[in-house]
């Protein structure tokens, strides 16, 4: 129907939005919820839905080239599949249901129409997982891509079964699930040629460019009665940090205790650990509660679950770290901040 | 509390986030339901809200520096202000209620703190207006300045109260709110710098910089029992033309009945009929509707409504001209579409 062999610039938008909105009602689960309750999708002014949660929400992400990407070490398909992906990690830190979504696209008009088919296969792939429809969005010609996604999710229940940045409370041990710093090993592999074995290899790049957003487990959190929740995308200590600040809380963390994945370790030997504390773009969710509360949702999960330190009364925001002897961890490091690479 | 004389890479991504919460917290009306029902606003993961509305809606749009605005030609305030309309335009061509905003903001490093709350002053000040929440967003570091507005609204009732682009029929009239091609007459005189007098050019700037979207309007069209309508964001032809192509229809323009500003029309004396009928931004509504139907809307609305033409059976998507003697009028112009100029 549509000859992908050509420039965005020879299709024109309202062609693009064709076959964009073509795509999305060929990859659409039938069985999706979402995607029964639409009302309106891709082609009208604005996307409708039926919905009859009570508690709505809604985050939105932006990545623009050469500042969260590049094109030289993500593939198109990739980048999609990244795109919604960390709007989902936001939702899985609310302990929500993500539901629609929009996508927003500025590109050059000498992109090649199958990249822009390819991205977006990415992303209907991942929205497909998780029962996400996408509805709508906006395209629009700029010098460089610039990808934004709004999604918008739905509560489990009442008021109460919400995670928050703001609700850790001294006392509380802190806990990450999964492994922290694969991400950013593998963005410092891919830009500076490293070469490992192809397991390694194979296991860095999908920690760097397909992050699994931790949708389920956000959820499983909330109904375990968990609180306080955040997903580590700036790194684990400027992303603890805030969770500080929000609370007005301080934390001590066991460097011993952050769980680094044994190929990392075995493939970055001098510094897995300033990777897990600061990379960023893990996507893995970092949460606080009373230990007997973690030692249930350990139980509850499909995946591993790290207490790594805990919560203390102090000035608001504040992270120290000591090792295992208990001894001050002397890390200069930070996690990644827009704008800013030192200082504060 | 902030130094607003500094650049934003000295400020930093958190402490801009602190200090447009702060604005937004500052600027908030205390009566507006929307946040009354915020649970979570700026600053978590995702914005939280309660809602008991059956029928939702979402929306996205943004601006590219040098593709929509450029700085030379607008102020801050103006293009927080214009990031906003384009969204409420679009929700209020569903007919619906606009409520909830996030705020996406790409910027270079060097920009003036300054500058940035202006921005978010102008659009506070508009979602003030229609008791729009802004709750949230995100802000990253670009080469140029990249504006998306995602927009969440409800819809006034049933599914049966939503304008679509999909539902004009045969035998329709077509109508358009306010006046058209002032918009775009005002970004002929920005660029080349065109001096009338102060109340043309104050009018002229007013319509291009600062749209007001037909937000009631559009609710009052639903109330009424009209099905077909759109935002005319593209210019009146093109706009017309997707409204035909999503209701698989043709139709019918009469271009002397096609309503210009007295003062577009005395001051743009060469093609006041041109910038009308393709020059787009002008955020008004066109819908269609039964001649009765649109006797009952004019008795009700606050703002001139013009019937121009009517929807016919024919090629889906086509948009015939005829001058007031019912000859064929020659109109080479198109509206606006991102990549393509000419052609289709």
């Amino acid at each position: 129907m549509y000859n992908l062999a050509m420039k965005v610039s020879e299709l024109g938008e309202f062609r693009l939005i064709d076959l964009l909105a073509d795509a999305a009602a060929r990859s659409k689960p039938a069985e999706a919820s979402s995607w029964q309750q639409v009302l309106v999708g891709i082609g009208d002014d604005a996307a409708a839905w039926h919905s009859d949660a009570s508690v709505q929400l809604a985050t939105t992400d932006t990545l623009v080239q050469d500042v969260h990407f590049t094109l030289d070490t993500i593939a198109w398909e990739d980048l999609g599949w990244k795109a919604l992906a960390v709007n989902l990690s936001d939702i899985a830190a609310m302990g929500a249901v993500p539901r629609y979504a929009l996508l927003s696209l500025a590109l050059p008009g000498d992109s090649e129409v199958e990249d822009i088919a390819a991205l977006y296969r990415g992303m209907a792939k991942l929205a497909n997982q998780f029962g996400v429809a996408l509805v709508g969005g906006d395209i629009a010609s700029a010098p460089l891509v610039v990808i934004t996604v709004a999604l918008w999710g739905s509560g489990l229940g009442g008021d109460d079964l919400m995670l928050t940045r703001s609700a850790a409370v001294p006392g509380d041990r802190i806990a990450v699930t999964g492994h922290l710093g694969s991400s950013a090993a593998g963005l410092k592999m891919l830009r500076q040629k490293l070469r490992f074995e192809p397991e390694t290899t194979a296991f860095l790049k999908e920690a760097h460019l397909r992050p699994h957003p931790r949708v389920a487990e956000g959820q499983m959190l909330a109904r375990h009665g968990v609180k306080a929740a955040i997903d580590i995308s700036d790194g684990l200590i400027a992303d603890l940090a805030h969770v500080c600040r929000a609370s007005k809380v301080a934390a001590r963390i066991r460097v011993d205790r952050v769980p680094v994945h044994p190929r990392l370790r075995a493939s970055f030997k001098d510094d897995p650990l300033g990777l897990a504390l600061s990379g960023g773009e893990d996507y893995e969710l970092l949460f606080t509660a009373r230990r007997g509360m973690i030692d249930r949702v350990k139980k509850a999960a499909d995946c591993p679950i790290s207490i790594i330190g805990e919560i203390v009364r102090g000035e608001p925001g504040t992270v120290t770290l000591t090792d295992e002897a208990g001894k001050a961890f002397d890390w200069q490091g930070r996690g990644w901040e827009h704008f800013v690479s030192t200082g504060d």
